[in-house]
């Protein structure tokens, strides 16, 4: 993978910079934003100059597309800092080709890849400090792409905003998860856009998962939309399954994300020797399994997270705990990406990224 | 229902009007706006004082969550003049109530009545002279309610801002339609929020529709996501079929939106006399009533085209050309609804509301 210089950015750097205001010991998950931002405009068919920015508020036409009809599609990465004050990415090729074959769905332009990469590394040089070492410190990283023609006619618009915007972060779950395995509402349908990581995918959540948390669960585990017999996501995670020690994900399809965790961690553990299966999942097998005592772990995979383990989940009105674990899988494929991650371990699989 | 006059409305007028520079006689759809707007801030938990302000850009973090988790909902009315220079919306008390109906799906906070209502009828009020008389005019109005809350967490945002802005109109088609059967892509999930007026329901219709645009149709008619054996809605319209002289659409579910130009041509049908049937109807029944001469007409019916009538359909490859009508329903509904709305005809149902 190439890794290119800042050729063709335009660079407006800030004044003063924010970093000294910052509890770096206190970060609420995406509330602060480094002192700069990446933005290109996509006006008359094509990406203008791409521009490195102070980040700030900025000014839209009320009829702009994406407030009225939600095209709009980001990614999640991360930069981690090893103790050399080295920084890396993680398969930043998977969230380049991942934005694009969502903003192809959303039918938005395709955004060029040497922008993708120079804007992204020149804006992680800018703002390096904001990367804080430390196992569990990184800079999440927000690429997205907005539909800004003021117009409010209901088709695709002729003009758009990329920006990549960045927040430090620590880990983003504190504890253990309960989740609610989804029977009346869905996520997404067959034939529609639920692979892509796009905006409308997000805001239908919001009230289920509300109602999930005044019965006392922090998340939802989506089953489909047809029969809700078939477990899905967790919405901003994939999901595994420890039966025995045999590890089950559902396989991916149009209604569910392709995560650069979650291909990671089969990677992982296939290369490891562990027994995985990706193939669908029905309720029930998880339900006799939990009843069985056959149900070892359940966890969630994702950027923001990593893994996030579950300690519980509910299903028709049952509340089911999980065991503890000696020696969980999450723990250690948590570990094993992390270790990668952070420049510990061996990058057999080519993933790190210096930038 | 009660007609406000401006108690609580802050205004601030804008110094010279725009509305020379409008040529009214040749109006894109959703193009030029009014001279003003109206906004209403949702911040600690509570709605602020509404304000009426000088049409224009507004300035957004780029981490306001509308950007990134597409909780966004929106309406689509019309003010109507008469020829004695009296305004008249159709049936707002619907808009209002559909448009907390998709908040609450999208998790967003209700918005107070009397805002929503003396808010409307201020603006019109300050931007009359853009309501132009004669039949087909109108001024388009488009509420919305956008999360501004700036973080990136994938959860209900706690600040909002609700926003009316105007735009003058023509007739939405000009024509009759094409229309391509969808037998891959979907709309909405059962357990979704397709009933929704929800941005998140529109930026996954463009691309489908892109490609049955390079097949030669202009419009879309979703079938259901499970099986696609049966006729939903056409994305921006609900669809009515006509078999022989009877009337058939397909009933309200989550995954179809409640439109009231659809239910309101169900009660003049009725009223009328028509044989109507509201029911699924599946794609074989219109294949066959077209292949046995059966089905003289199909129109989409909505708030921006009232009725438009469709010439044509594509379904599996082969295409099917509709029978020219003498009286075509679409025309007679399509005048009786505007007969309404412009106060040609008596308001049997209540449907006018004076501004």
């Amino acid at each position: 993978m190439k890794n290119t210089t800042s050729q063709t950015v335009e660079i407006h750097k800030a004044k003063t910079s924010k970093i000294d205001q910052v509890d770096f010991e206190n970060l609420t998950f995406g509330k602060i934003f480094t002192d700069h931002m990446f933005v290109c405009d996509y006006v008359d068919g094509k990406w203008q100059t791409p521009k490195i920015t102070p980040y700030g508020p900025m000014s839209f036409d009320p009829s702009a597309r994406v407030f009225h009809y939600g095209q709009a599609v980001f990614e999640g990465m991360k930069a981690y800092k090893d103790d050399n004050g080295d920084v890396f990415l993680f398969r930043p090729d998977e969230n380049y080709n991942r934005i694009n074959k969502s903003a192809e769905r959303l039918a938005m332009p395709e955004f060029p890849e040497h922008y993708f990469f120079e804007g992204l590394t020149t804006l992680l040089q800018l703002d390096n400090d904001w990367i804080k070492p430390g196992y569990g410190n990184s800079l999440y990283i927000r690429p997205f792409v907005i539909a800004t023609q003021p117009s409010v006619s209901a088709s695709e618009a002729n003009e758009y905003r990329f920006i990549i915007i960045c927040s430090p972060a620590q880990a983003y779950y504190s504890g253990d998860v309960s989740v609610l395995i989804e029977e009346k509402y869905s996520r997404s349908a067959n034939g529609g856009f639920g692979y892509a990581k796009a905006a409308g995918n997000y805001a239908g959540q919001f009230y289920p998962t509300k109602l999930a948390k005044e019965k006392g669960y922090q998340q939802i585990i989506w089953t489909d939309a047809n029969t809700h017999e078939y477990l899905e996501e967790a919405g901003t995670m994939n999901v595994f399954f420890r039966i025995g020690d045999k590890l089950i994900t559902a396989p991916v399809s149009d209604r569910i994300l392709d995560g650069v965790t979650r291909k990671s961690l089969i990677a992982l553990a296939e290369k490891q020797g562990y027994d995985i299966e990706v193939r669908p999942i029905k309720v029930e097998e998880i339900i006799a399994a939990a009843k069985n005592g056959n149900l070892n772990e359940i966890f969630g995979a994702g950027t923001a997270a990593v893994i996030s383990p579950v300690k519980a989940f509910g299903y028709k009105g049952e509340h089911y705990e999980l065991p503890k674990q000696d020696n969980p899988y999450a723990a250690h494929f948590k570990k094993a990406l992390m270790d990668i991650q952070y420049n510990k371990a061996e990058d057999t699989f080519g993933w790190r990224y210096k930038v």
